[in-house]
């Protein structure tokens, strides 16, 4: 008998727009008792991400739409409490989709035991050295392979994955130029990160801005935004560009089905290429991209910010900050 | 002197929606002396292909607009009646962006000298063993790469690119689903091509449709249409597919811009790619698409059709054949 009480959130409705409190049902119920095999997890903290807003609708994407009434899907890392599984003991800290709750019950898959870095915190394996570090990782290294020289443009540039994806382009040697939504993030990207130009659309044009701060073209598009933003880069490519379609949170909370890009014959014009990806393609090059962050963070050359909202009670609410844009970095919830 | 008229189609408007006549001037004039280094053209056939559409309007493509009052920009073939060119020699035939006019007047820059092939029609030079015939079986095997077994669409598909594409794909060894615009067309393609499935869309909804012939969904899109068709396709790619964008003729007529495919959200989803091509890229490599078409044809593993319409005159009118979908395989106009 555990005689735990589990607080967590349920998805109550269908979500029209943005995330309502209304979408989810706080619930608390005891934690039953372990089955052979299975091991209880004590969550620790909440990965917060655009693709959450996904999970919540009817239509299954890449992953089975959540049901109405089972605990939200989301990422979260936590420590072994109980288990009944050989592979994990009491102790143990590991990372997974374990939900929108306090506790979960695993039997161990797609569960991945954390290694114990001396000095990391715990919210680096939602972050850098986690689905978003690898996310910036392979996703502009593998799948747009930019080179030395060439124009990156990044959208999205102050979230948790576009501000590494710029700071990588600048290790690789590209002219990274990034799209954000206030002057303040703008600044950050430029002064602190090291982008070389930064374009706050909620400002200018985006065409007009991009026209300035591209001189030679755009090889490169790490998209997250979709939508006009990536119209008018599609309208700015140069011949054999790579577009790394990564996200399109500028539709996630459509009501209405969204018109993609005008300008999609411009990969025709400029033979170039869209590629869409999932990190969890790349799990098993995951320690490639560790090794690889780790030495760079080492080294200075990358800098990371976590967003902590404290308390479980706060998930509904904290993740529209992705949407809205106010928040400063990889956005967890602190359980 | 030559002494020769020459008859001409100049554009004199930007069209809107389809080719009017009025967007045409036709004039006569002599033809000039030749200067050393040109070569006169009598041009025999004019290839009309839907990217004339694009050329005619007041944006720079993949090429530059064709500037009002100048002779419109078409392929065509012809034979050298006078040379002042040591390269070329009367009677030689030869392809080109040679416009649409009965002479052309070249420095033999960008002209193709065609090889004589006993038996071989020279319009077979504007088709399979042309940019049509390159288009193809570049645009499938070496931009979509399909392999057997794979599900293969194509829009399009009683076009003069799109007939072909099924066809190779079959020699591959895929499921080859078309889609047409009329029954007539769909039996050519199942009856007289070996295609596997052909789908009406004038008839039935292409997304049903689709879901209908291809039960293991779409590995492979050859992409003429773009727009709702784009969608459908979309909606159902596997898993790695691949599009590989030859065409958008559902747009070149549009009067307003036209929106993208809602559905490029699923670029992610299935980790698929996306990817513009131009057959002038491919032209280094026109030999080894020749010789596999040619052995292909002699086989008789393709058939292959030509559409002619008689009289210079009749070029503007003939062009719009491309875009109603009453042309019946490669358009051409003999002069």
């Amino acid at each position: 008998m555990t005689n735990r009480m589990n607080r967590q959130w349920r998805l109550a409705a269908r979500p029209v727009g943005n995330f309502k409190d209304s979408d989810f049902k706080w619930t608390e119920e005891p934690v039953p008792d372990l089955k052979d095999g299975e091991l209880l997890v004590h969550n620790q903290y909440i990965s917060l991400d655009p693709t959450n807003r996904g999970w919540a609708n009817a239509v299954d994407t890449y992953l089975p739409a959540v049901k109405l009434g089972d605990v939200m899907r989301g990422g979260a890392i936590g420590v072994v409490e109980e288990s009944r599984n050989p592979a994990f003991k009491v102790g143990d800290h590991v990372s997974g989709l374990l939900g929108w709750q306090e506790y979960a019950i695993s039997s161990g898959a797609g569960l991945a035991k954390l290694p114990e870095i001396p000095g990391l915190p715990l919210t680096a394996h939602l972050g850098l050295f986690g689905h978003i570090g690898l996310t910036a990782y392979f996703g502009l290294l593998d799948v747009a392979q930019p080179k030395a020289g060439e124009t990156l443009v990044v959208s999205a540039a102050a979230g948790a994955v576009g501000s590494l994806v710029g700071q990588i382009g600048k290790i690789v040697g590209c002219r990274v130029v990034g799209i954000a939504g206030s002057d303040e993030k703008c600044r950050w990207l430029t002064e602190d990160l090291g982008f070389d130009a930064a374009i706050n659309y909620k400002k200018e044009k985006v065409f007009e801005a991009l026209k300035r701060e591209c001189p030679n073209g755009i090889d490169v598009d790490f998209e997250n935004v979709g939508g006009e933003i990536l119209d008018s880069i599609l309208a700015l490519i140069n011949l054999g560009a790579r577009i790394s379609l990564c996200g399109m949170i500028s539709q996630y909370n459509a009501t209405d089905r969204m018109p993609g890009p005008s300008n999609l014959f411009m990969l025709i014009v400029r033979r170039a290429r869209m590629q869409g990806f999932l990190v969890s393609d790349y799990m098993g090059r995951a320690a490639e991209a560790m090794t690889a962050l780790g030495g760079w963070l080492k080294e200075g050359k990358i800098k990371y910010r976590v967003d902590v909202v404290e308390g479980l009670e706060q998930t509904p609410r904290a993740v529209n900050k992705l949407f809205d844009g106010s928040n400063q970095g990889k956005l967890v919830v602190k359980i």
